[in-house]
């Protein structure tokens, strides 16, 4: 779901930066005629996310190159498992090399970490959503690689969709005042959703009719209490330095989002290489 | 080191992907009139670097907002410490913190962690490099966030440096072969780096009189009896799979630099917020 | 509430395809040293947008202009009123007019009708809503023209909501399934809405618990009975060839929102001019 | 007559206002491998340009789809014709649907409006053409649909035509010293226009040996006095707040061109939709 | 008259290209507080032309440096000369210096040429004009250039004026019925011009009405009876190798526009340098 | 060696500049079905570079077009030769003659001075190298032009190699420390070089272990002198005014590059032209 023309664009701009004025290594050591095929394989278990980007990185420096992939996106690999098999001119394959693997291994480690997480919540009824600390620039690639781990997107930015915070609700003069403006003026289609701290501003919030509320550094405890005040009148968003240890416990509290920021900020590159034969 | 001009462009496309249309929260619930001053905080011990892409971020919204660093690039700071403070108008506080600590947390995560990694060989002559492993379209950043840290940088791009790997040697057929051509078609300003597997690729590259040599996936007693055997007629980096808790072994044998992809593919956001008064 | 930043580019832009070769009529006849001043005046009575882009048009070609606002963005206007004055140097004035009335005028024109539309429904609970139909690459500003007219915006694209049309549920195999597929992997911060063309759909659509649903082409007695059967469960919005004449009459069903497509694909720009003293 | 190249860039900046993160409301509700087919029809009358604007908007999403135009670019259509064909999977052609739709229709409203306009002179000498009041950014493109409409264009911009107006006028001292001087140093391959109030800046203006002339503003009545003093000397061109209703009667004047601003501010899109088997 | 906010983008894009990383350079050896001074000086004679964008350089850089042009675009320079000053930071200037000194040369070394041949026709009527034989890219700089050094601009691109060569002549059946065609539907604003091999030709040309001729590679004899023959009806331009030692020949004709492509496809840059103090 | 991405953009941006509106010429005199078919000629003896580039501007207007490429990139041509076969609609084909030779021609110039040069170092050790004088935006062609003329490339950029000049060194305190600077926190893979006026100061770059050393217009005597001085301790460039006419000269005294800014800031277009059948 990444539109064609789209990658077209982000990995153009990815070869720019590594060969604006060529790949001098092998335009001076790989005779132009040499030809060559290999694939990439994964050297590590995990969920695999941006195979279009790392086929158009090929693509874009010769259409002449062959390049399939051998899984889908979002599949799971074991170790040593193949991913996608390129051959053709040898010149291009080499120059595209590091770039494709830097999409394919960046996304691969957010859909793993995602789809870690996610599973550890396979048997409640709590999803695992992401935030919007996210690489600039990259956002839509990082929140697609979310999507692909098995993980639900929360708001895209800033334009898609209303969070109330602690300086919206003091700017405003309380949460009641600051959810009556957004209601009035913000697009109908969004949820409107606020940030609460305590018990007494879940009851406000509650009070003021809002779909969606962020429980912010919670104890499981307190969640708890949240989630049999709210009976159902509102979805409830667990948040604010969630750790992979505790996420059992808060999924067990009822909550219906857990939202991790580790996902997209700190995640770890999946361990990747391009072997020719 | 960060030129102005490109700063502002970098922001720009940051603050395009979070609210093109709009920060909605903001504009229907914030009064326009509304003032604001605060801080940004580290929320754990680490190195700084972003700051000045920070900056341009809330300027971007607003030329009126005042906005102060409090310490320099690349100086460490505290658990608690502000780092930048900010105050105007509070609508584009609101609207650019999210995108001012996206850029500030990653790029003082890179450099906190290069710190880190860096301090463990400060006794040895040893140097700390990094990797073209970087996020597509943000290595000039990630670069810049590694020398704030204490690192050298490797080349920045396959037009800034040659490295001649085992793909190239066998389509050249064989070191000599490789080196010969790089010498006599390659920009003469670059060192030619070879990277070798094993003792017997060491001795043809020396013999090829190249100027540094990658020693790829060595162990700690390789590298030794590389150091002895080049004895100074070319530089060696130690390359591949290098674990934080072996570095200080393998600086132990005079290897002149250690490279370092999780530098840039898999650092973790340095913990800061933005706190309002 | 556009971005300062954004604003300049946008702007870049349109002065590219007006002289990026230079003002050849200006250059060669208006001395270099001719000063001016003069007022951007309505033509005609209607709500103004579009003031910061006009502003920012201006100051583009010269910064030593002074160019001041005279009435606030989304102001009621009468006819003959100014708007904006410009005194400095004469040619960047000259060289800017028309790109500066093509922003003004066209955004103002939407502000206009909008404001003629939303009039009309002072007395009833429904509110105005726009749609996508906006001229490709000016969605933004065509959107921020509706809010400063008085309108509510729906999504702003395909990513900042969700609205199952009669092809989504034919694919997905009826409303219930499409809901249920878009509620479980959607991002959760939207309402989802349903477009219906008939009260059995409406009575699906509702089955399915969705938050908004979408009449399309219904007329108002059919309006009238969808509002009561759905009595207070999801909000409703009226859409499809929607003419000025019948607004009051649809609003009278108790509707909750009424779209109109004319608002950004079939506006009139706003009779506007600059004389200068 | 649009180039290939230039068509996809303005399609993709269109598409990436739509759906820079997806089309979240396809993308869970359609499955991937659904398929569909359909036509786009006209439901009013009118001439059609834009076809290949809107089938680059689905190409750009796949380029597996197959989309044929039905009619020729400028062709008259009737109520209810289908212009352009897709099949292929159905999640690109939801997906583009809109974008494309918004491409087309405007184009045609401009088209057809300039049609109208143009039949209206069918039996007079006076040719219909166009000004500079177009929508920032899309010049290129509304210009375009003019002239599949019938029209001819004025200039395309401030670095394509010589027109001076009453303040280049005024800051040169005069008809003859503005003439003088755009004759000495703009481009010779153009024309040389001046803008005229009354019949005695006509004179000057004939005096200074112009090639076209523009009456601002004037009666039928002045405009053939001003064409008889012409005599054929130089090209008039009436212009100023021209409506439908007098056209044929500025026509019978004589004069070479009327101006119509109206064509590209103040159209309104074609009626067209995308109907799906 | 470059507009500013061209020359910013210009500019930015000239350094991305030059130190996209950073000048690695000064970075690593000159302190950051270093300060200086100095001037670019004219190493030889000349027209300059490309201050806006030399100072634009260094600002982009640091918006603190103090830079001061010591001349007016187009001033003729002397063996020495200063042409601007700057002072401030010293990193940003000698990161600027390559650049600023790239645009300035360059653009006056095609102002010192157009100089020297309009100078050779100061006692002629013929007037130098430029061609569409310009660097890709940098027509607009280089068509400024030609402006500041005294030549009249030819059309700007193939949107910005009709000639009508060869290959249209054979492809529209004669050179009548190229014009009338071009009559009919080209902007109105513009002379047609056509280009003739021959005297036969030129005949046609005239007898078609058409206000320019350009007279392709004719001999100085052939030329003079071209003149003979129009008297005046047409402008004529003769064009085609012409080389700077019969330029004088050519002028004495009494032909109306000599028009050379070396102008911009062929220039020497003026010889100019930085010196700090 | 031009990465097929890369050279669509370029193409894009330079007709973007010729024809944005469109060719009005060929728009309305060519018929829209005629065809046509002609090659490219060089007109003149040269080294042949930008066939790429020239291949693709074709194609950017109409991807049916064939168009095949008479000789390799970088072969030399005798006057009258063909050099690339475009066939098909004639309409594109004019609209893209002139980019499509803006492009060849300059690059071709690059290259065959660069082949005249290297040339006459044919039978000495000493090799031709460029200079970052390039033209603003195309250094990445002008750069290519002359690895395909046989010269070899000093550093592209800023940011792809250290050169310390005399500022540099003044600011450092000395040669020896700005040296020691560099060396310390510089890329590793770079040689260092620094620009020396006298052979005092060659003596101190000696003494700093520099790898290259440039010998800024200095007489061949004095370059002979530092030759035997360097003893091959380090890698000499010859710089500054180097004149053709002293090029076996400078070569003879043993340097081992001779570095030439006109090659890329005062070439001369090689002359070709399109001829249709």
């Amino acid at each position: 779901m990444l539109p064609k023309q789209f990658v077209k664009e982000i990995v153009l701009e990815a070869l720019k930066e590594d060969l604006r004025y060529g790949d001098l290594t092998t335009e001076t050591v790989v005779p132009p005629l040499a030809k060559g095929s290999g694939s990439i394989y994964a050297r590590e278990e995990g969920v695999i996310a941006g195979l279009p980007l790392a086929r158009e990185t090929f693509l874009a420096l010769d259409e002449s190159l062959a390049c399939t992939c051998l899984i889908d996106e979002g599949a799971a690999v074991s170790r040593g498992q193949a991913v996608m098999r390129i051959s053709g001119p040898l010149r291009p394959i080499l120059s595209a090399e590091r770039t494709a693997l830097n999409f394919l291994q960046r996304l691969s480690g957010i859909a793993t970490l995602t789809a870690l997480w996610a599973g550890e919540l396979e048997s409640f009824s709590a999803k695992l959503t992401d935030t919007r600390k996210t690489t600039p620039g990259q956002r839509a690639l990082e929140k697609y690689a979310v999507r692909r781990g098995g993980g639900v997107n929360h708001r895209f930015s800033l334009d898609s969709g209303i969070l109330i915070k602690d300086n919206h609700i003091r700017a405003a003069g309380g949460i009641a005042a600051a959810v009556k403006r957004a209601r009035s003026s913000a697009p109908f289609v969004w949820r409107i959703e606020v940030e609460v701290a305590d018990l007494e501003q879940l009851q406000e919030a509650l009070d003021a009719g809002v779909e969606v509320i962020m429980l912010d550094n919670m104890t499981p405890a307190a969640i708890r209490k949240a989630v049999k005040i709210t009976a159902g009148r509102a979805l409830l968003e667990a948040s604010g330095n969630i750790v992979f240890e505790h996420l059992r416990e808060i999924a067990k509290t009822g909550v219906d989002y857990i939202s991790c920021g580790a996902l997209t900020h700190s995640y770890r590159s999946l361990d990747m290489n391009l072997l020719l034969e």
